[in-house]
C-alpha cells in the first residue's frame, strides 16, 4: 500500500465531510475484507498506487467561527454544513482548522497573513493543496495557490476560478516543478452528465429535439446562494450543450431553482425533453434525478487529489492529462486532451509509461494535448 | 429524385397505418418547401439517393376481416388498428389488401394458396417486401420470405422471427441474389437503449449499481397480446443489458407491465435507477418515457426499407451491413459489423464506395462482418 | 337563454384570451349540439341563468403599445400574451382596446384620465369590469374599483390587490347597490389545492408528515415577473396550509422555480410529501401537474363575472356568497360564509330562493358570515 | 396501561412481521420518553384504552416448513417474507408456530386437526385471532373463525374472504357473544384512496376526466401471486371509483402490472390522470407512489386488533362500528355505517358513551348502520 497523501483542504465545507467521513468508511471496509473491486461508487481503486483511504489530514483553513479552532473531525460537522453523519467512527485527526487567508492579506504576499499561511503548509508538509472555497472568490482562488507553490505543494482547483487557466499561474508552477490540476470539477453523476447523454441519444437516433428544460434544486448552502450568481450557470450549461452541436434554441437550465432546506445536502433535479419522431409524432422524456450533492463532488476529488499527489511524487508538474475527464474546464480545454494522451498520463501515474523522463513527458501533454 | 420504391407488405398494422400516413406528410412537406434537413424524426434524408417519402405501396397481404378487400389507406384505419390519424389526405393507393397466406397454405409451397402469392408479387413488380405480422408467427416469416425469393423481391423482416438469422434462408438469398434484411427491428426510441445509455453512463463514471427496473404499458394489439409472451420478451432484453457488460443481478424488465386501452397506440414506459456514489450513499433515477410506438417503428422501418431497395437496385444480395445499426438481431450478431463496415456499407448504396463489384463487397461484409 | 353579460376588461392579457376564445369556443359547441353538461371543464353550466358563452365584450383597457387601439379580438393575441390560438373563429368584436389609467390619472379622480375612464364604463352599458391588471397594481385597483362604483357597474378583482376585503370601498358599493367581488380568484385546478388534498390526505389517514415541497414553473409573463414577489407568495402559500391545521415546518413551496419561456402559458407544478407510516416505515408521493395557466384562470373568472353579473340583474349589491369557494381572500375570509350561505347565495342568484327581499338578504351574507 | 392483548396469528407473513417489530420499536421509544402523540404513524394512540404497543403474541399458525416449529421472532424473518428487519431487539416470544390447518382438517370440525386448533386457542387465552393467510382461500378463513368462535376468541379477518360479511357466520358470533371485525382491510395509505382523493378533486372543482391509469408493482408475495388474480381485483377496485359516482369508462388499473423482486415488500404504484379544464384544455396529473407495503397494513391491523381486543373486553359481540373506515367491506357495505355511528362506536370502546347496555348497542349499530 501506498503511503497515505498528506492534504491540506482550504474551505471546510460538505465537500471535506464527505471527503473525511468516506474515506474512513473505506478504510474500514477494507480493513473488514471487502476487496477494492467491491468498493462502492469508485471507478478507479489506484491510482499511482494510492487507495481511495489513502489520506491524511494535515492542514486546514477555513473563515468560519464555527469552524476555526475546532479539531477537523468535528469542523466538518458544524453548522451550515449539512453532509449526513456517515456510520463510521471519527477518530482524533490531531488537525485543527487554521484560520484562512482574508481579501486583506492575501492581497499582499509579503505580509504576515499569507507568510504565516506559507509556513504553515510547509510546516505540515502537505503534498496537496485542495482548493474548495465557496464559489466565486478569485482572490482567494489565486492567492492560496500562490501560497501553495511558494510552499512546494500541489494544488487540486475544485472551483470555477480561474487557477489552472491562468497561463501565468500554470507557467509559474511547470517552473517550480509543482502539479497544479483544476478547475472545477466535473460532477460524479451530474444533471449536465445526464441530460447532455439523453439529448445525444436523441440527436444519434434521428429524433427531432422540440424542447427541453432543466431544473435543480437543494437544501445546502450552494443552492442559497446560487439565486444570484443563476444566470452565469446557466449561460455556462447552455454553452456546454452547444459545444456538443446541440441546439439549444429551446432548452432552459435553472441552475437553482429553489432552496429547499429540509433536502439538506441532496441535490434535485428535473429534466424533461419533448420531441419529435418519425411523421412528426411527439417523444416525451421526465427525468428525476435525486443525489448527494457532496459526495457527487468527492467522488471526484478522490481522483484529482490522487492525481496530483502521484504527479508530485513522480516529479511531475503542470498539468496531468489524467485529470482531463474530471474537470470542467481544463487548461486548454477538453478537445485538447486526446483519450490516448490521458490513459497514457495515468500510465505514467502508475509507472507503468516506457518513456524515460516523465516531467517533460508531462509538460508536453499539457501543451500539446 | 429517385424512383418510388415498389413496397409489398405482409401483414397491415399500425406500423404500416404510420408508414403509410407518414410518408405522405412528408411528401407534402417537401411540397410546401420544407428542405430534407427540416423532415422532423428523420435521421438520413436519402438512403440510396431515395428519399422518406418515396414509398409506393403495390401489394398488401392480411387476415383480418376488417382489412381483406378494402383499400389499403382504408385498411390502415381499420380496427383493431388505433395509430392516430394524421393531419393528411389520403388519396386512393390503388392497392387492395389481398388475403394473407394460412398456416395451411403456408405449408405447401407448390400449393396454389403459396403460387397465388408468388404471382402476386411477381405482377406487383415489387422491389420489397416488408414482413410485420404479429410476433409469433414464424411459420408465416419463413414463408413469406420463400415466396419473395421466388420472385425476387427484397425482404425486410420487423419481427423477432429467425429470416435473415437463418443460415439456410440466407445462403438461399445470396445464391439468388436478392437481399434480405432483418432480424427484429431496433425501435427509433426505444426503452432498452434509454436504459441502456442511463446505465452506461452510471458504469462508465463509476458509480456503483443497486437496482433497476424497467416497465412497459401501452395501448395497441402488441400490449393486449404480449403478457403471455412477455418472460421470452423479459429474457432477451436482459440478455441485451448483459452483453454490454452490465450486471443484471438486479435489474428487472416487465415488457408488458399493462394494457391500457386509452393510451391507444402510446408506448410508456417507466425506468427506475437505484446506485450508489461515493461513500456508498444513493443516487436516484425516475423516468417516464412516452412515444407513439408505431413510429417508433416506422423512424426505422423507413431506412430498412430504403436499404432493402437500394441494394437491390445495385444488385447487392443477401445481407447489407447498412441495416445493423437499426436492427436487434442481424444475422452474426452486432460485434460482426464494425462501424467501418456499417458507412462502406452506405457509401456503397450511395454509390460512393469505389470498390467495382458491390454484389461480392456486400456479401463479404455479411459473412466476415 | 339569459341576456349576454356586457363585460368591460381591465388588462387584456392572458386570462381573457383564454376567457374570450373559450367563450366563442363552447358557443359553437352548443350551436353544434352539445348539450350543457357534456361541455368540457364545466362545473355550473348556468348561474342566474346565464351560460358560459353569454359574453359580450364592450370595453376593454390596457397600457400596452402591443394592445392600445387594437380590436379586442387581434389584442388578446398580441405578445407578451403566449395563450393558444384555439380551434375557434375569432369574428369582429367591435371593441377597440381604450388606453388605460396612469398611475398619475388614477390618482386624481376629478382629473380628465379618470373621468374618461367613468364615462366609456358608462356609454359601455357594460354590465361587469372584470380586474385584471398584473399583480401588485394597489393603485390601479382600486381606481378601476372607484370608477365602476360611479359608472353603476359590478366588479370582479381577479387580483390579490385589496379591493373587496377593503371595509371602505366594500361599504361604498353596498351604499351604491352595486355587487362587488373579490379577492384573488383560487386556480380552477391550482397546485395548491393539489398540495393539500394529498397533505390531508396523510393526516386524515394517521400518517406522520416528515417533509414536502412545491415547485412551480411556466412560461408565461407571471413567471418571469414572479422570482421578485416570490417570497410574500410562499409565505401566503404557506399561511394558507397551516391555517388548515397542516405543520409546514418542513414544508416547502417555490412559487416560481423558473422561467421556461418555451413552456409558453402552461404551468408546471412538481410536488414532493414524505412520510412515515406504521414503525416509521417511510412513504413517499412524487406528483407533477400540468396546466394551461390562464385557462385555469378563466375556468373560474366564468363563475366570477357570471355572479357579478347576476347578483346586480337581481338588484343585490356588496358580496355575494356564491363566490367565495372559488376566491382566495374573500372579504370576511373563507370560514366567514358556511357552505349553506354558499348554497342559498346560488338560489338567489338563480331565482329560486324564497326571501323577498334580495338585496338585503345578500348584504346580510356579507356582513353576517 | 391496559393490560396487552393476548394475540393469536393465522398466517405467519410480512404483515405479521410489521406488527410484530413495530409493536416492540413503538414500546422502546415510549420507554426511551416519546409522547403517544410524537409516534410516527399513528392516527389512534388509544383505543379502549390500549396503546399500539400492548400486543402479546400468544398462538401462531402457518403450514410453511419455514416457519412451522420456530419462534415467533424467527419465523417473522424467514423466507419468503421479505419485510424489513427493524432497528429493535426481538427478545424470546416464547410462542412458537404450531402447523395451520390443512384443507382436509378445516373440512372436518370434528376432527383431529380442526379440534387441535380449538383446544390450542383455548389454552393460549387468546383473546383476538388475527386471519391474515394468503388470499383466496375461502375455506381457511371460515374454518379459523368458526374455531375462534368455539374457543370464544373474537376474529379480525384482513382478507376478501367472505367471513364478517356471511350472515350465517355474522349472526353466530352475535349468539356466542363474540366480536367480528372483517373483511378486507383498508390500506392505511393505499392506492386507491390517493387516486379517489385526486380524481374526486377534479370532479369537485368541475374539471373534466378524460382518461386515467394506475400500475402497481411490487417485490413480495402479493405481487408475485397476483397477476392470475389481477383480474377480479382490477374490476373490485374500478367497481370502488363508480360507486362514487366517477366515470370509469376511460378508467385503466392494474393491480399487479410486475413482479420486481429487488423491491421486496415495497409496493410502487404509478397513477397518471388526464383531464380537460376551461375550453378543453388539458390538465395532467403524474404520480408516484412508494409505500412499505406490509407497514401499509399493519398500521391499518393495529386499530382493528385493539377494536376487537376492547369490544370483547366490554362484552360487545358482532361488529364493532368502530372498524368501519379501515376496511374495504364491511358486513353491510358503507354507506350503512353513518360516521356518528363510527365515533359513538369509538366512545363505547373508551368507555365514555352513556349507553348503560353496550352490547345491545352494539348489536343495533350492526344490524341498523
Amino acid at each position: 500500500m501506498a503511503e497515505k497523501i498528506r492534504l491540506a483542504v482550504a474551505g471546510v465545507g460538505n465537500n471535506i465531510s464527505a471527503l473525511y467521513q468516506g474515506a474512513l468508511l473505506y478504510e474500514r471496509m477494507i480493513a473488514e475484507g471487502a476487496s477494492e473491486k467491491e468498493l462502492p461508487g469508485i471507478k478507479r481503486p489506484r491510482i499511482g498506487g494510492i487507495t481511495v483511504s489513502d489520506l491524511a489530514f494535515v492542514a486546514a483553513f477555513d473563515v468560519h467561527p464555527n469552524k476555526v479552532g475546532k479539531q477537523l473531525q468535528d469542523a466538518i460537522l458544524a453548522e451550515p454544513n449539512n453532509y449526513p453523519r456517515l456510520d463510521v467512527g471519527l477518530p482524533t485527526s490531531g488537525c485543527r482548522v487554521a484560520p484562512g487567508l482574508t481579501e486583506a492579506e492575501a492581497a499582499d504576499r509579503s505580509g504576515p497573513g499569507f507568510r504565516r499561511l506559507v509556513d504553515q503548509l510547509r510546516r505540515s508538509n502537505a503534498e496537496v493543496l485542495l482548493y474548495s472555497l465557496p464559489t466565486g472568490l478569485q482572490w482567494a482562488a489565486e492567492a492560496y495557490a500562490w501560497a501553495a507553490l511558494e510552499a512546494g505543494v500541489a494544488v487540486v482547483n475544485c472551483t470555477p476560478e480561474v487557477v489552472a487557466r491562468s497561463p501565468e499561474i500554470m507557467a509559474a508552477f511547470r517552473r517550480g516543478g509543482v502539479p497544479l490540476v483544476g478547475d472545477d470539477l466535473a460532477s460524479h453523476l451530474g444533471t449536465s452528465v445526464v441530460h447532455r447523454a439523453l439529448l445525444g441519444l436523441l440527436s444519434e437516433r434521428g429524433l427531432t429535439l422540440s424542447s427541453s428544460y432543466q431544473l435543480n434544486f437543494g437544501g445546502n448552502e450552494d443552492f442559497r446562494n446560487l439565486r444570484d450568481r443563476g444566470d452565469s450557470k446557466r449561460q455556462s450549461k447552455l454553452n456546454a450543450l452547444a459545444q456538443e452541436g446541440l441546439d439549444t434554441s429551446n432548452v432552459e437550465i435553472i441552475p437553482s431553482a429553489g432552496y429547499v432546506p429540509h433536502l439538506m445536502d441532496h441535490k434535485v433535479a428535473m429534466l424533461n425533453i419533448e420531441g419529435m419522431g418519425w411523421a412528426g409524432t411527439p417523444v416525451s422524456i421526465d427525468l428525476k434525478l435525486k443525489v448527494q450533492d457532496s459526495s457527487n463532488a468527492a467522488g471526484v476529488i478522490i481522483d484529482l487529489v490522487r492525481i496530483a499527489a502521484a504527479s508530485r511524487r513522480r516529479g511531475l508538474s503542470g498539468f496531468p492529462a489524467a485529470a482531463t475527464r474530471v474537470l470542467k474546464s481544463p487548461p486548454e480545454g477538453h478537445p485538447a486532451y486526446s483519450e490516448a494522451a490521458v490513459q497514457e498520463s495515468f500510465r505514467q501515474l502508475d509507472g507503468t509509461a516506457f518513456n524515460g523522463d516523465g516531467s517533460r513527458a508531462l509538460a508536453d501533454t499539457a501543451s500539446h494535448g
